[in-house]
């Protein structure tokens, strides 16, 4: 039997596992600064939780898990007829009670609707961990994938909105990758869609801008057309998608086109106030209009990061939301939260070969094993080294030094260190350098003195 | 609708990451100073690759993923027959292609069996991910737990066995729990086996002298006079199990004992060779004949952990087997793995309140909110702290001095900052330790000089 990976998923190996690592540290590191806790809930949640959360496309990609125990006779009759809720598409606990996470905004709202008694609100999370899709894979859409999130609920103050866009600079500062955070507000294309004739028309017109970018102007004014809006109100979303100029300028064009809306204004003077907090202090923060978000449940301020030098989908997003918890039947805790896309970073950053000297390393040492005694007598010293946070290994068997070598070589480690009986004797250790050709015969006493030469070594190169 | 979670499941919250992650932390250092690799592997697994590796108990707790689309007209003849065979315990990739690992072990085969062509051998990886398994929860078992396995394949070496020893000896001593390591070899209850009438007994006999520890030496007699041994054969494994004395004396003993078995002896000169190249350099490794493990595909060297000081049955355990990745159609692949019992580690350390001082701290300076144009005066002050590596928060609205001190001392923040309008014309800064009500007014400018301030204060406690 052939092994293989189910489709969309993926093993990372070490190279890839350090990379993925620098990133989540680097961005855990920043969360914990604006003093985020870490949360982390199960990968399986009750079926309950997730069904209906998503829309009808989402309860479809969700990976249901199979009931265990479904021999035992006496549940035979009820899993036959569950079978046929699932043949029309529906689901039935009787044969699924459990599925997968599908983001990390759901377990974390059945969270805190648990546990809202013993929290302290405002209360702010990250939380990093995979979450599973059944979507079509697809270059760059994984079936399991991670999801890397900071949220703080409980609170309407715009200085969580303000702490979010600091993150995000922050840390796109920290991973060298330029970006423009863009940013709206939800208020505002609700006051568009209520000058345009009502805010019953705010998911037609919010769905025909979110795909601006993909489609164009004049698709996006067909797609308004087909959705019955009319030429005078596909021209006032015309103009409003064609602001331009810098920041203030867009502020002051839109509040000419919507002064007329209360919701509107609201809206620009939340932006207006998060511009003057930030002013000089983030590297971009740029108002863009045509930003709206796909979801539903976003109801005022609405982020996206695009990178600046590499073509790419949006690599982060998030928004202000009015209730989180109301689903689980827990009112009136409205709350902010931003989200890194992992994988997509992981793609700008090795693009821009930015991973380069930032990695964590793999083994520094290899002890040439030139025989069982050798090796004893050789091991307090590699234990030392080891003690001092070198990262050593020993060859497994006595080979010939040609095999050794080659082992060095093609796991790329630096040294290689021999200690044969006459280095025991004399209390001596010979190191070598691979890349460079650098070697020395060191006094094998001090091994924090090895270790440093080791270092200074490294950093020389 | 009130949310719970799927029984045998749990929440984190960010105190108990914290412990788990110094856990983890704490033993991938060791793992990585030892030369090991990390590995990632996906939640799913095709089914094929999982079923049939656990026995029929382990396959019934295997938790299996209803396939998508299933509401396709088109498959739903071959979704009910698929129906049939589950009813009967069965399973059927018509219904279910997918599963949740059940341990590290097997999707490390399939890796290594999928890439062997292009791994280096010998090939040592660590891995730490969760799995999940359908069994009864209850005290102390989970549905989905972590595993923390390290492996090295491609080697026969018992230099290997050195390296895990000491690997196991070292993160127990990091993480201050006193320990065994409990130490045997298969290829002596091979040879018991032998001398006690034939190899076809070996597992009789050895599922019966795993169960000594819960059941005692008299039901051990019975069960295995169950099995059909004889009176002569119970004897001798009754002298067998009551070898004592040091190391050596059991050495010694068990020489005596099994002098027939050619086997045996090869085990037990490879316990020797264990024992003489650890001698003064672990702290407690000891001979247990009576250690067995559970596990049918152990052919060597059989560890186990036990914590000294706490009741709890083994917090570790491994060993050697001679063909990891046969079941996946490739051959000679021998190797040697430990793996440590995180959920038990994490009890032992809060019995023994062992995480105190040792964790990542929390939200450090809390600023007080005495309005908008006071925190955006403070706010350069904020970063630059942030910057200085102290995690900050902002109080999110501008309340009475009561709630916010609330806030602080139930979130267990240390510090509080005060700046007011004066505070921003004179660049000062007041900062409170509620815990020991120092306080003291300092000069704002020198960021880095309050950092060491709260750490100093932190540290003089």
């Amino acid at each position: 039997m052939k092994p293989s990976l189910p489709q969309g998923t993926r093993d990372f190996s070490h190279e890839v596992v350090r990379k993925r690592q620098y990133i989540f540290d680097t961005i855990r590191q920043i969360f914990e600064r604006y003093g985020f806790q870490p949360l982390e809930t199960p990968a399986m949640e009750n079926i309950d939780t997730l069904m209906g959360k998503y829309g009808q496309e989402g309860d479809k990609l969700i990976f249901k898990i199979l009931n265990n125990g479904l021999d035992n006779p006496n549940k035979e009759e009820k899993t036959r007829q569950a079978l046929e809720d699932v043949l029309e598409g529906k689901w039935n606990k009787q044969l699924t009670e459990r599925a997968l996470r599908y983001d990390l905004t759901i377990p974390f709202a059945r969270y805190v609707a648990m546990n809202h008694g013993s929290l302290t609100f405002p209360f702010k999370r990250y939380q990093i961990q995979p979450v599973w899709r059944a979507d079509r894979p697809q270059r760059g859409r994984y079936r399991e994938f991670y999801q890397c999130d900071c949220d703080v609920v409980g609170s309407s103050s715009l200085l969580n909105e303000v702490e979010l866009i600091h993150i995000y600079d922050q840390a796109f500062q920290q991973l060298q990758i330029g970006v423009s955070i863009k940013i709206n507000n939800r208020k505002i294309l609700a006051g568009l869609a209520e000058v345009c004739g009502g805010l019953e028309q705010l998911t037609d017109i919010t769905v025909a801008i979110d795909k601006l970018d993909k489609i164009g102007l004049e698709k996006v004014k067909e797609e308004l057309t087909t959705r019955g809006l009319s030429a005078t109100q596909i021209q006032t979303i015309e103009q409003y998608l064609q602001i331009e100029g810098s920041n203030e300028d867009k502020l002051l064009q839109i509040e000419k086109l919507l002064s007329t809306s209360t919701q509107a204004l609201k809206g620009i003077a939340e932006l207006r106030y998060l511009l003057d907090f930030t002013k000089g202090s983030v590297q971009s923060l740029e108002l863009d209009f045509t930003l709206a978000r796909g979801l539903n449940y976003y109801t005022g301020t609405i982020f996206e990061i695009k990178a600046s030098t590499v073509k790419m989908g949006s690599i982060g997003g998030g928004g202000r939301y009015d209730d989180l918890t109301g689903l689980f039947g827990v009112k009136d805790i409205p709350g902010v939260g931003i989200s890194f896309g992992i994988d997509r970073i992981y793609d700008v950053m090795e693009e821009l070969n930015l991973f380069e000297g930032k990695l964590s390393p793999g083994t520094e040492v290899l002890f040439f094993n030139l025989g069982d005694s050798e090796i004893k007598g050789a091991y307090p010293l590699i234990q030392g080294l080891r003690q001092a946070g070198i990262r050593t290994e020993v060859y497994h068997e006595s080979v010939k030094f040609d095999k050794q070598f080659k082992y060095a070589e093609k796991k790329g480690i630096p040294y290689v260190a021999i200690v044969g009986s006459e280095e025991i004797n004399e209390k001596k250790i010979t190191i070598k350098h691979l890349p460079s050709g650098w070697q020395e015969r060191m006094d094998s006493q001090d091994t924090l003195l090895i270790a440093e030469a080791l270092h200074t070594q490294r950093q020389g190169k």
